[in-house]
């Protein structure tokens, strides 16, 4: 079979939502394969995380004191809305309260569903867990590939020790600058005002002194990565431990749809930037 | 790094919810990988489909007509409900009708959203793409990786004509049965009463005598893959052309959840169901 030379332009279809054509799914594609095989150098183990999470055991890890603007609630029709839309009532004119809350929200980071899913769990010396997965975001302003309502996040989650969070982050920052060499990129490496928990507490505090999240940033200043340290807190409140102490927990992110948008910017087209992605895949798998 | 040799259950968060673990997301990947291979041999070229639909938009193409009670709109927290919950308050606490709905839906399939990217395209010849993405559905009862509340589809979309569309189920009927064949499961092909359009109409009697929709069974009666013909509907309703006249359009559908519980079913268990789908990875690598 033969295929069209020419892919006609494919729309958005609304503000932060972005279908990507086949110059950029390529892209995106070989990228997450790249990231992939670094979270297979810190022996994240794939699972396939929740795509919805439940607004109760979201509560109990403060996501809606820290991030109530964020949320994306996922709603139902009720019965007499079913019977009118399939009547043909216009899904606009549908009376107001149609639409009651299903209690589960969409996540708006990869870590949290995959965290709620070890819940009570004893994680021996560790434990190293990777996914992709969407995530959700309400945003103030939407802006290309940099800012997205919905956008794909590839995390490498450890679960263990304080020493072990200490050489996953320590490990992820090397893999991930060396990554970025090889594809051309300058990162630069810089600490993040953005702290997952207790924002007003004394932790936010400590935080100022000693952050725990540290973002990768292109030379736009778009935040590509991130090393992100959560101390004890899921462990505390999910009941995690590590040979029967409290577990403290870490991970690096990857912003999928942002290593594309940086990848245009450093190498000013589609074409060049899969080249280059294209070269360093083979050179790993040569390795 | 040394990772741990035993992985803790992974716990689901809510009903039709699954968290795959680490065998169960390897054979999840690798059978995607393989229809990503259907999906080259079709001439697919891949693209990222959007994370949300207008409900505006699904309107116009009957969606909510046809399957209001799959429906999954999301919504806001409205100002005030953000500043309640960042002051404390609890989630299930917040007045009625602070989560005003956001006009947008969760993709109940693939092709919705591909198909709306294209609004208006002249594809000349014909047009293959491919996706997959997560789909929601709210369903009456939720089973194992049979029926899910979030699952992943995997499409092969094409646009363009009549003759096309025999062609691409055609091939797409092949390929699907030589790799159930290689994977040693057995499936049934059987039309299917699930009209994408038009229920109640004359399409709808006509369907009966010449089915739109077929479907590949597991021996336990589970879809785990589909082909799909629109006929003129979409193009029609969405101006699509295939050199000046309106397009014709059909899909070739794998439910890849569906098919890790159609191997776990023919194989017994995650391991024996790995071995198989490398061992053809494999085979097909060295074509």
């Amino acid at each position: 079979m033969t295929a069209t030379a020419v892919t006609p332009v494919l729309h958005d279809p609304g503000p932060g939502l972005v279908v990507l054509d086949p110059a950029r799914a390529r892209l995106f594609l070989e990228l997450d394969a790249l990231f992939t095989g670094i979270a297979d150098q810190l022996s994240g183990l794939p699972v396939v995380g929740p795509p919805l999470l439940p607004a109760k055991a979201l509560a109990r890890l403060d996501y809606f004191r820290n991030f109530p603007h964020l949320g994306i609630p996922t709603a139902r029709f009720d019965e007499q809305a079913v019977e009118r839309l399939a009547a043909g009532t216009d899904v606009e004119e549908l009376p107001a309260g149609s639409t009651p809350a299903s209690g589960y929200m969409l996540p708006s980071a990869t870590c949290y569903g995959l965290l709620l899913s070890l819940e009570g769990a004893e994680v021996g010396a560790g434990l190293r867990l990777t996914a992709v997965g969407r995530c959700f975001r309400n945003e103030t302003h939407y802006e290309g590939l940099r800012r997205l309502w919905g956008f794909h996040m590839r995390e490498v989650l450890y679960v263990g020790t304080p020493e072990g969070v200490r050489d996953h982050l320590n490990t992820a920052k090397t893999l991930i600058l060396e990554l970025a060499g090889e594809l051309d990129m300058e990162l630069g490496f810089e600490p993040a005002n953005d702290p997952f928990f207790d924002k007003d507490g004394s932790r936010a505090k400590l935080t100022r002194l000693d952050p725990v999240k540290y973002e990768f940033t292109a030379p736009d200043g778009t935040a590509i990565a991130s090393v992100n340290r959560h101390r004890n807190f899921f462990g505390e409140r999910l009941g995690l431990t590590s040979d029967g102490a409290t577990a403290h927990s870490a991970c690096a992110a990857f912003g999928v749809e942002r290593w594309v948008h940086a990848m245009l910017l450093a190498h000013g087209d589609a074409d060049r930037a899969l080249d280059r992605v294209l070269a360093v895949r083979a050179g790993r798998a040569g390795r």
